[in-house]
């Protein structure tokens, strides 16, 4: 029998039959595995960030890796992962003051780090601040999104002494997200960015004379290319606990990585276009889009499993259209054959992180259901 | 007081902190009501899609204009009707025999209506259906998604004959989605679309020799610029009832009509570049884009309010670029001023549809709370 056959068997057989995000919890644990004795061996923080998998489940099994610090990206997040006992969080965002009753909620009860970039927020977040918090600099490498731009040295060295001077605010460091690494044309690129990163961090620690400074950078490309952090004191990627067809397509990981996908029934075929319609659609995979080798975009690419794990990256069965519920797979003469209606398929999404906050839980290959926030 | 500050005002005084998904009812049902009488003047079935708002008290205020029938797109949103008192239900996707349970638990009780689109799923249903469904042959009219491509009269003759041999399968007619009239380039394009889009379901009707047989259109831009539905039965839009920025770029809508905006806080600003970043991502939004008048992706435009309503469409303020849970919005100097930290900014976004759907309520412009799937 076909791997697609047994696929959709075994999906079937538990009871999966409409989209549903399927774990392979095996990967995730290499994958943790080999980002934390990477960071083990350069000797820094191994301090992951929650937000791709928003789960406490999946979080804790992390502290088998030695894993006691977290990131997060909204206070929410950081309640949800405080609640499930973690009392050393970063909120990789810029501090929104609004919603400052949270902050307050969490920073007597644990060590609640925030993210700053301005003095005007500082100051805000100090008058209305009823427990010290550790704060970091955000400094904008190139990327272009948050953070004082690096070249600014005046304005992080006032951001600094308006912290050194409160006694709320206790300064950790500074801290980057090259996002730009995702525009990167090839792995070499990524390890430039990368160099030029931890070149100006070091740079603006140096200017700022202080010898408790931090230098944090949180990143999958360049967390997963890189194996010596030297000169980092801690490193936060997110996305490489499930890794993705984007993270592939950037050259940082392989099939072997990717430990999320869609399984979706298959609910029409279309033998003179050669393309398949699923019950999948933008409310099941986001609409985040690659562009392939033969420079169409594609949502998604099929695979199936192997040996009771999510297995290759079927390029000749690729999700080229996204609507609300549905999605069009388009496949070769080959791959049309197997494919039936009423087959279950597993497809890899472009973005995990997007993808897996579509659902409610996760179902393990072997069945199991684990919640997230 | 300017506009942005009062709006931001309101929503504070809202408890509005974080992404929330804001509706104008006013202009929602001034949109149902339009389009309601637009049918009813051309003798038109008026089945509106709810699968944009997914709420059961958003349907409700259909009833006032006289609406019965429903569209839905998945079983689990027929069932969610169905629990609240909706019992005429077409199902406009093709349909998932896996999910057999639900179509039985529903087909004695209600009317419910599904789609089919070839022999093989017609002979799976019948075997296992256990009371009358209403069925509708999806035809392709030229989107190239689902359906028997409109010119292939053997195959459509063959699911016909099929479905009229069948006790259990009772035939409704003919229906179509002409989704590629949003790859229009003109509002032109759109009534020529919807032009042979009638003409091309008239042909099959006749071709079939069914009196009974009866034709259903559904997309938002052919029924909102058409007001004369001669030749059909049955019109089946669901966008219009928020519409959305892509209406208003196909020319459809006016910002008159979006009754949909997200709120999101300002979280900082960057005077060099005159950018903002908001607390709004692609998991607030969706990552739907489209291009404006300069070329440029853009995911969004600020909005303020207005006489207690979603006003213009501000196109010197576009969100454009979004990550998860960060956005960024691009201003000129005017706006850029107007603009701090800490506001709380509205901004339309370009799918309502998929925006929608990433929330778990509705909070109107008076601050009641509106559930949703």
């Amino acid at each position: 029998m076909s791997e697609i056959k047994e696929t959709s068997q075994h999906l079937k057989s538990l009871k999966i039959f409409q989209p549903s995000i399927i774990l392979d919890s095996n990967k995730v644990l290499s994958n943790i595995e080999q980002m934390a004795s990477k960071a083990r061996k350069s000797g820094v923080v191994f301090r992951p960030h929650f937000k791709t998998h928003q789960s406490a489940e999946i979080g804790s099994w992390f502290r088998d890796f030695g894993v006691e610090k977290i990131t997060v990206s909204s206070l929410d997040m950081a309640l949800y992962f405080a609640e499930n006992d973690w009392n050393n969080i970063t909120v990789a965002f810029p501090v929104n003051i609004l919603e400052i009753e949270k902050i307050n909620m969490m920073a007597g009860d644990l060590q609640l780090n925030l993210m700053l970039d301005s003095v005007a927020v500082a100051t805000a977040l100090e008058k209305q601040l009823k427990y010290p918090v550790g704060v970091w600099i955000k400094i904008d490498v190139g990327y272009g999104r948050a953070g004082i731009a690096w070249n600014k040295k005046p304005a992080i060295r006032e951001l600094y002494q308006k912290i050194c001077r409160s006694h709320l605010l206790e300064f950790e460091g500074i801290l980057t997200h090259s996002g730009h690494v995702y525009q990167a044309k090839s792995t070499s690129e990524i390890r430039d960015i990368y160099g030029t990163t931890v070149q100006r961090l070091d740079k603006i620690k140096t200017s700022l004379r202080s010898a408790e400074c931090q230098i944090s950078i949180g990143d999958t490309p360049s967390c997963a290319l890189v194996d010596d952090f030297s000169g980092l004191d801690e490193i936060r990627p997110g996305n490489f606990v499930f890794f993705d067809l984007m993270q592939e397509n950037l050259g940082v990981c392989s099939a072997e990585n990717i430990a999320v996908a869609v399984a979706c029934p298959i609910v029409a075929k279309y033998a003179d276009r050669r393309e398949l319609v699923i019950f999948g659609g933008g409310i099941h995979f986001s609409k985040e889009s690659l562009i392939d080798e033969k420079g169409e975009k594609i949502f998604g690419y099929l695979t199936w499993l192997e040996n009771g794990r999510l297995g290759p990256i079927l390029k000749n069965a690729s999700v080229v259209a996204l609507s609300q519920e549905h999605g069009i797979i388009r496949v070769d003469d080959e791959m049309f054959d197997q494919l039936s209606i009423a087959n279950m398929v597993l497809i890899y999404p472009v973005h995990s992180c997007l993808t897996a906050n579509l659902y409610d839980e996760y179902m393990t290959i072997q069945g199991n259901k684990i919640s997230r926030l």
